[in-house]
């Protein structure tokens, strides 16, 4: 007769417990873009910026003079800005206008507050 | 006699207003620094593996197994957290401890919170 024994890795042994699931990767691939694109400080500016003006909605036109940048430049980091999500665009007449999106914001938002609520348990 | 004469640039006249104030660079530096440690899928999954483990703290022991990549992966994912502040370490016997660390996570997300409420006022 053959005894089989379960062996606990003796590193694992003073170990805290793991957590039980994994974060889908799918899940992580979209808030890493989200992320990513808040990795600048000049989009983080922006996105900010766009936020707080009246009615949530920022001209372009009036935008490099605020940060300093030239139009290109602009132009580059309200791309990256409107392919994740965080702001919408809508052309009215000669400039285009941009509005932050307030529901991909609350999804990063909420997955930076599950983690901070995780863990404010044991601190 | 000259008479100077205010012209108001007739591409501004239908705009939106302007918000009142740029942010800091500093303060815009530092949120992108932090969005920047998110910006990868590995680390925001290994983030939400230590905050949801028991006491907010994860071996690093268990990580390697749970995430399906290498220890030296492993080991350059979870120093970039590290120096973003968004988890601590400690050393305990033969292996490194992580643990989320709330108050940069809550920088963060004040952050993209008052950016969704101040997109959520027009909206």
């Amino acid at each position: 007769m053959t005894t089989h024994i379960e062996l606990t890795p003796t590193s694992a042994v003073d170990c805290s417990s793991a957590a039980t699931v994994m974060m889908p990767a799918e899940r992580a691939e979209c808030l890493a873009e989200i992320f990513k694109a808040l990795s600048d400080p000049t989009r983080v500016r922006l996105l900010a910026y766009i936020s707080d003006s009246i009615d949530g909605t920022a001209c372009a036109c009036h935008l490099p003079d605020a940060l300093g940048i030239s139009q290109p430049t602009l132009s580059h980091h309200l791309k990256k800005l409107t392919d994740a999500g965080l702001v919408t665009r809508q052309q009215r007449g000669r400039w285009a206008h941009y509005t932050a999106a307030p529901s991909v914001l609350e999804v990063a938002r909420e997955f930076l507050g599950a983690s901070t609520e995780a863990a404010a348990r044991c601190c």
